[in-house]
């Protein structure tokens, strides 16, 4: 293969779970009963339609609260070695639990949300063909989610048909891009098929990075105090798209974050024209979305809770 | 034609406008940048994935504000006569500006808006495709929006079968609560292709309607003492899903919609069969929903607003 040299692979079309599954979590995946208001759902903070992110510094949760972190992007996000910024989660299923009962977030639990999807029959009927059981669980109500999510990819970026031997692929610049990427030492944290996702990573290695935002990321999760300030690398793949960026949503301009990161992870003052090329280069990086049919939910019934915006 | 003694009629599959403009406008009705956060879009509250309503009493609006009347479906909402519950708007593209202005919903301003969507490369050069005209301004914006909101059609439902000759798309009781439909004057009102959305009437009309909505309706627009508490009436399509009921939201279950109704506008007290059903008849009204493909929407560039959460 062209690429077996190179730091970073091509994405490859995913295969998905059973149909019935993958659809079942696309409804969950769009259903706003999940959250205590009925208002917020998955798509609400990884919003398909732009990039499987909400474009915001962080997100906005139940009764407007502020979320905590900037959203990552749920597009490739399989492809993590861990989930969350700081890796709190180990796959895709565990991560769908939490916004769920994050107080920040969706702002219910996982009894309350179980209980609200068990009085609608079209769901008892799909996890009863799907898992067996009617009564199903929260484990049943992630999985799915999951399944669903694990369909989110984006092949076919110009990058990787320039990995798999389109000369044509990239511009001149794109190229000399990808070349000072490597040179400049990006490829050390972003590599692989994600072009990240598969390492922590202390945010300012090797010059302090300022932030407002309190999150104490990997360290906060072990106890340990040596990798306070470390989060899971982020993948490049679509970043023209999941704006604004690093774990603060600090960041709106992607010619900016190249050069912040450069400067605190590499030390590395890149000139103007360096900075434009990666930018180029990093654009290259946008592929395929999803094409998603819109789920059509079930009704409530008599006996399924309410929303709860004011409490 | 088997419905041209019946006081309802069909619905029929739309024939849209050109292929480019209701792709532009489905764009637009799920685009969060037309909102001051850029978190809040069309489909926030129509929400295409469920009845073209929320399913809130009042719809959450900017900074979680709750608007000041339940939100009306969007599907089926080119048949209404004029737009929203006091008709204040003439047609569905007049309709459209609203939501984006209004401190209670998008929160932002014709010129701010147009001034966002600018900024974004495709979107001036699908403006300049459909209309010729990449400085467009509110009045394409809205047009667009409204070009795609008149596909969103649901035809197909059991009782347009029904009407059309399909003796077995409804049930006895379903049959039953139509004749009751009919005989207990509720035609007056819900009748035509709709069955409802071609008249205003007053809330109440033979016994006080007790709400804490303070909306006065058709007399606040016309300035007319005689008008105040009259609202548009709804359609009944779809009526399954888009509870609450009424112009308060105050409602959620169908069958106490109907026994409400049947009290205050027509003075009558309905047996609980009858009121069984009627709501049976009702939700022979649902049709196919409409198959929405979530557009992809073009990244923010360096100039685009920001979106403004906190004010």
């Amino acid at each position: 293969m062209g690429w077996a040299t190179e730091p970073v692979q091509p994405i490859e079309a995913v295969k998905p779970g059973s149909p019935e599954k993958v659809e079942l979590g696309k409804m969950l995946f769009f259903e706003p009963r999940l959250s205590r208001s009925n208002a917020i759902s998955c798509n609400s903070c990884h919003n398909l339609a732009t990039g499987g992110v909400d474009n915001q510094v962080s997100s906005l949760g139940h009764q407007w609260k502020e979320g905590p972190i900037n959203s990552p992007t749920v597009l490739n996000s399989n492809l993590n070695f861990v989930q969350f910024w700081d890796g709190r989660a180990k796959d895709l299923k565990e991560q769908a639990a939490g916004p769920i009962a994050n107080p920040l977030e969706m702002a219910f639990t996982h009894k309350l949300a179980v209980e609200t999807l068990h009085t609608l029959p079209e769901y008892r009927a799909r996890f009863d063909a799907v898992y067996g059981k009617a009564d199903f669980g929260i484990d049943e109500v992630t999985d799915a989610i999951a399944a669903f999510e694990e369909t989110l990819i984006t092949p076919n970026a110009p990058f990787d048909r320039w990995l798999k031997g389109d000369d044509k692929a990239l511009t001149a610049r794109q190229l000399k891009g990808y070349q000072l990427f490597k040179e400049k030492g990006c490829t050390a944290c972003h590599n692989g098929v994600a072009i990240g996702g598969n390492s922590y990573q202390k945010m300012g290695l090797v010059k302090h990075y300022p932030t407002s935002n309190p999150a104490q990321g990997r360290g906060a999760v072990t106890g340990e105090q040596q990798f306070i300030g470390w989060f899971k690398v982020p993948t490049l793949r679509n970043i023209a798209l999941t704006y604004p960026y690093f774990h603060d949503g600090a960041v709106w301009d992607l010619k900016e974050a190249v050069q912040i990161m450069a400067d605190i992870q590499l030390g590395q003052r890149l000139s103007e024209q360096e900075a434009d090329d990666m930018t180029d280069f990093l654009k290259s990086l946008t592929g395929d979305q999803p094409q998603i049919v819109l789920p059509i939910l079930p009704p409530s019934r008599a006996d399924t809770p309410r929303p709860q915006v004011k409490s």
